[in-house]
């Protein structure tokens, strides 16, 4: 036999066990989503090079998977080109498209290509697979999926309780416990303006969030090392030290943030969401936290992330809002906010939880043995109603031997095998056998379908 | 503003409306599959081209959209290379990797690859989009999806029995009328046989095609053009104008194709199938049909290809037997069937017949207007119990104009509209408008809930 075929690595195939749970994990997102009046849309995997290039900055561009152009690509290179040998110059000429990197930025690109199609405030999902050229390694994919909604054209911060609400409802309906993690950027904006270093505040973000990571001595001597003096650390320590509830250390930032204007700002977001969380019933504990900043810089106002309070792992879902995405297209003025669940990671929690419905419960319910012609004229008709009564049902298709038979449905897991022989035809009935107590009855095809409802 | 983007030509975005009429089409057929017991697989878009090329023909490896190598893609190729300007050969030091063609190279991939953790007889389904580099044009797209089932590890025609009774229940579902028309790759290779032609198969199979598009005397032409004799084309003749109804052509069949082992045991084949068929109770009907030759030439027994009664299209499903799919990988002696439907033309047929369900059914169900900050606290717990029953709601998120809130339900088509203001609150009431009938009418909010129930 040849070599054993295989995948490009950092890909993967999923078999049916992982698909009927990867499903479940889609279909609950889905269906919540659509109950908060989000609709879907799908974009394609390739995009114009000159849509995705610049948006992820230098690295992102080398992370993006180009397509080299059909028929005679190297029909626009020169032997200048080759002399120079200058990849990323020859790459223009090369290829036009490339794969999606997320789907934030085709997502930009729709809004404002389809802006006369579509209705004002517009919510939608997208739940599909993306590509990094990354190197891969464990839980690091060079394709995944990413599950996004999306409020784009408008400011209020309904969109945002709305949101946490999914977040809490997806979560309870998977029975994983979490805590929500608020901020806003505003604040973080506040923060870098009131200590005089305006033009720091992603040096000071970074490194706030890693506060938790390597401790505030740490933190404090990597903000001297990005130029910050002694006094604006000085400044920053209330911040990293703040204590108490979500309402305690609103007071204090309040305090602290009086002199910025867009500290003010971000302080009157945070209230107001929380008023509305007040208001809501979330069962989940939504957290404000002064060191969660969040790496994407096109966020402007509410960020927040999602933590498992019961698996070390990291972030499993985040989001926020963004003041300009479509800018980039050239359409300006049109506020949003989103968030993304993290698929893959949400299924390694519902794993390790071991959360996951009975596979049983997602497969084939029954399958009818195979005796040869005369059984098999006798099952058919049976079969249909079965299937018709929504009982996912198999005929094993081959008369071969009573025990490899079973042994496919025990391998299947499938929870009930009906057997029907001479002795059964005759009787107008069928021997049902429980797999899981290696009980068997004989029932009529209306006694077993009422079995299953 | 700047240009508008655009994506890569033979592309598409799917807009909610569209994204809902397709969610339902990929629902039914999957809930189909399933309640026949097929499981989903998934596989990466992109794979290996060791495992692409050569599988589709010189013209398909052309059409592969091929992944430029990540990093410096120059670093393998030398002056050498550039100086012949050869693009294939070059192409094997620029790329690795391609994005899948069609679904059932990657399952024979698949197969092979995780024989040892398949249960056989495997039945899987899958539904993921592939990518070829072809004109586009009307109807034909480089990025569409594919919705296939196929059984592996079994010879028996249940198989197909079931397959047929898959697509016979998903129309009927559709509420399309269809016919399933069925033939068999060694009925045809008997009749090249059996004129004594066994090499020209392609060819005459290719010309049987066409006689329903160009006529008898043009297939005639055609297979003398292809070098069959007078003396053949003569012979041919009885097959070519055969009439009747199935089990007529059968009995015809089996007289002229006597002589030939090949075409034995094809009629063999279709004369245990239709049998099974007849125990069945198949809604459409099936026809055999002896100028369904079906292109692609890896299928060896049964063949089908479904027709809209009542639309002008080409055959919106097909499928059929390969006898050693996996040999291209290695692995011998696996026998297949499957079958493959065309969720674009689909797509097509159900809107020229207006058979899709209600928009209103798929989507938001209600809208709660907005009018500050005290209605919306009044609202919120009401519209989380709405959810909660399961009734997908939306809160309008900007307490702006009425009228401008009115014209987005409006637009949007949500059957009904609750407006919540000081009257309502007073009397605890919520005013719900029916926007089809324009009729309002004061409700509890138990009331409304049993209303969509």
């Amino acid at each position: 036999m040849a070599t054993k075929p295989s995948i490009p690595k950092g890909t993967r195939d999923f078999l049916p066990e992982e698909m009927e749970k990867r499903n479940y994990i889609f279909n609950t997102i889905k269906s919540v989503y659509a109950q908060y009046g989000f609709r879907p849309i799908e974009t394609p995997a390739m995009e114009n090079l000159s849509t995705l290039m610049g948006k992820y900055g230098e690295e992102g561009d080398k992370l993006l998977f180009k397509i080299l152009n059909s028929g005679d690509y190297l029909h626009d290179v020169t032997d200048e080109d080759w002399r120079e040998h200058n990849s990323n110059k020859m790459l223009k000429k090369l290829s036009e498209k490339g794969l999606r990197y997320d789907l934030t930025v085709p997502f930009a690109r729709f809004v404002v290509q389809y802006r006369d199609q579509i209705k004002f405030p517009f919510k939608r999902y997208q739940i599909q697979p993306v590509w990094r050229a990354d190197r891969p390694q464990k839980g690091r994919y060079r394709e995944f999926y990413q599950c996004d909604a999306d409020v784009v054209g408008s400011d209020s911060l309904v969109n945002e309780l709305e949101l946490i609400e999914i977040i809490d409802t997806v979560f309870s309906k998977f029975g994983i416990r979490v805590a929500v993690k608020i901020n806003n950027r505003k604040v973080l904006a506040g923060i870098a303006d009131m200590i005089g270093a305006p033009d720091k505040i992603v040096d000071i973000t970074v490194a706030i969030d890693k506060l938790d990571k390597i401790g505030l001595e740490a933190v404090n001597a990597e903000l001297l090392g990005k130029g910050l003096d002694d006094r604006q650390v000085a400044a920053l320590q209330p911040v990293l030290l703040m204590q108490g509830g979500n309402r305690e250390k609103l007071a204090a930032l309040s305090q602290i943030l009086q002199a910025s204007e867009m500290g003010v700002k971000g302080v009157a977001e945070l209230t107001e969401l929380l008023d509305l969380l007040d208001g809501a019933e979330i069962r989940n504990t939504v957290e404000l936290d002064l060191t969660l900043a969040r790496g994407l810089n096109y966020y402007t106002g509410t960020i927040l992330e999602v933590k498992a309070l019961d698996v070390q792992i990291g972030s499993i879902t985040g989001g926020g809002r963004y003041d300009n995405l479509t800018g980039i297209f050239g359409m300006e003025g049109v506020s949003g906010v989103g968030i993304s669940f993290g698929a893959d990671r949400i299924y390694d929690v519902l794993n390790q939880l071991d959360l996951y419905p009975k596979s049983a419960a997602m497969g084939t319910q029954i399958i009818f043995l195979n005796f040869g012609p005369a059984e098999l004229r006798y099952l058919l008709p049976l079969v249909r109603r079965v299937r018709e009564a929504g009982i996912a049902a198999e005929i094993y298709p081959d008369a071969v031997k009573f025990k490899k038979q079973m042994g496919y449905a025990n391998d299947r897991q499938i929870p009930y095998v009906a057997i029907v022989g001479e002795d059964e035809m005759a009787k107008g009935v069928v021997m049902l056998k429980d797999m899981a107590t290696g009980e068997q009855n004989p029932l009529t095809i209306d006694q077993l379908i009422a079995k299953f409802h």
